[in-house]
C-alpha cells in the first residue's frame, strides 16, 4: 500500500535534502545504539554479567549526546530551510522520536545497574526465563518500531503499537507472580523487587517504542494518533 | 537578570503575536490542569478519597486532548509563519513541553487509580506522612516549574531543577523503610508495593518537571542543558 509510506520530496536544493537525510541517519543510528543498549543490558541480567552490566550502565552518554545533537540540527533546519507540509512533519517527528530513544536509554542504563547489583544474588531460575520472555518480547518490538521509521511504512506501526497491550499483560503476570513470592519468602523482598524494576523497565521501553510508532504514522498520514484506540489507527489504512 | 528572562519580539504581524500568545497560554493552561490532577490524586490517596481517586484516574482524556491540539497548532505556526530565533525556540519549547505535562498526567491517573485500590486498605499511619512530604515537596517543585516557564525565568528554571535530586533521594530513602516492612510483613507485601508506586510516580513527576525546566532555559538562553549539571547550568546566568 503505497499511501502508507512516506515518499520525501526532491528538493531544489541538494542541500537540503542531505540535511534531511543527515537527521534522518543520525536518528537511526540513535536507534541502533538504544538497541544495543537494551539488548545488552538484559544479557548483562540474565547470564549474568556484572561487567557488561556496568558497561551498559555508564555509556549512556553517548545516546545522550547523539540527542543533543541532532536536537540541534533540527532546530538549525526549521530555523534556515522552513520546510513544509511532510519535510516539516518528518523534523517534528525526529524531534519526538530522539526524547523517546534517550528514555529507553534511560531504562537500558537502569537494567544495566540492577545487572550488576543482582550478579551475585541467587535468584530463582524461574525469573531469569520470565525475564527473557518479556526481553524478547521488548527488544522485538523496539527492533519493529525502529523499522518502521526507517521505512516509514504505516503499516508496520500500527502492527507494532499493538505489541505494547501484550507486554502490558505480561508485565502485569509477572509482577503478580512477584508479589506472591515476596510474600512467600520476605528475605527476598529486595531481590525480587530489583527483578520488577528491570520488568518495570522493559516495559517502558515497550511504551517508548509505541510512542515512536505513533510518530511514524504522524509522518506519513499527517494525523496524530496519540490517545487514539488500535481501531481508529487501522481505519487510517484504509 | 533581565538576560535572564526571555522577551518575546514585536511582530510586524499582530496576528502572529496572538498566535505565539495562544499557544504559550494553552500551554499554561494544560500546566495548571496536570497541577491539579497532581494535587487530587495526591490527596485522594491521603484522606482517602476513593470518588475522588476514581474523578482523577477519568479525566486524563481532557490532558490528552489539550496536548494533540496545542501540538497542531505549534506544528501549523512552523509551516505558516516559519519563525526564527527566539520564536521559533518557543515553539520547540512548547512542543517537548506539552509531551511532559502530558506524562505527568500519566503519572497523576495513575496515583489516582492506586488511591481507588488502597482506599479500604488499614496502612500503617506512617505512610501516609511519608507520602505527604514527599507529595508536597513534588507538588511545589511542578508548581515552580510552571512558574519559571509562564515568566519564562531562567534563574527560577535552576533552581526548582535542583530539586530533583532532593526527590530523588526522599523516594529512595522511603522505598528502603518499604521494603524494610515488605520483610518484617509478607502479608502487607501487596499494599506496600502500591505505597511504593505511588511515590514511584510522585519521583517521575519530579523528574518531567525538571525536564520543564530545562526547556525553559533553552527557550530563554538558546542553550540545550539537557544531561548538563547543575554547575554547568548556573554558569549560564553569570
Amino acid at each position: 500500500m503505497d499511501a502508507n509510506k512516506l515518499h520525501l520530496n526532491d528538493h531544489i536544493s541538494q542541500q537540503f535534502n542531505l540535511e534531511l537525510e543527515d537527521i534522518r541517519n543520525k536518528a537511526m543510528v540513535m536507534g541502533g545504539l538504544v538497541e544495543k543498549q537494551v539488548s545488552d543490558g538484559l544479557r548483562a541480567l540474565l547470564e549474568p554479567n556484572s561487567e557488561l552490566g556496568e558497561e551498559v550502565s555508564t555509556t549512556d552518554y553517548r545516546v545522550n549526546s547523539l540527542e543533543v545533537e541532532i536536537d540541534e540540527e533540527c532546530t538549525q533546519i526549521l530555523a534556515r530551510r522552513q520546510p513544509a507540509a511532510s519535510d516539516l512533519r518528518l523534523v517534528v517527528t525526529i524531534i519526538k522520536t530522539v526524547t523517546d530513544l534517550e528514555r529507553i536509554g534511560d531504562e537500558a542504563e537502569k537494567i544495566g545497574r540492577f545487572a550488576v547489583s543482582l550478579a551475585t544474588a541467587q535468584l530463582r531460575p524461574g525469573y531469569y526465563a520470565e525475564l527473557r520472555h518479556l526481553g524478547d518480547h521488548v527488544k522485538s518490538m523496539l527492533h519493529d518500531a525502529l523499522d518502521a521509521f526507517a521505512r516509514m511504512d504505516v503499516d508496520a506501526a500500527i502492527a507494532t503499537a499493538a505489541q505494547d497491550l501484550k507486554i502490558d499483560d505480561e508485565f502485569e503476570s509477572l509482577s503478580r507472580l512477584l508479589i506472591t513470592h515476596m510474600m512467600e519468602d520476605p528475605r527476598e523482598v529486595k531481590n525480587v523487587l530489583k527483578v520488577n524494576w528491570c520488568a518495570r523497565s522493559l516495559e517502558r521501553i515497550g511504551d517508548h517504542a509505541k510512542n515512536v510508532c505513533e510518530y511514524v504514522i504522524y509522518m506519513v498520514k499527517g494525523k496524530n494518533v496519540r490517545h487514539t484506540s488500535l481501531d481508529q489507527m487501522q481505519e487510517l489504512t484504509d
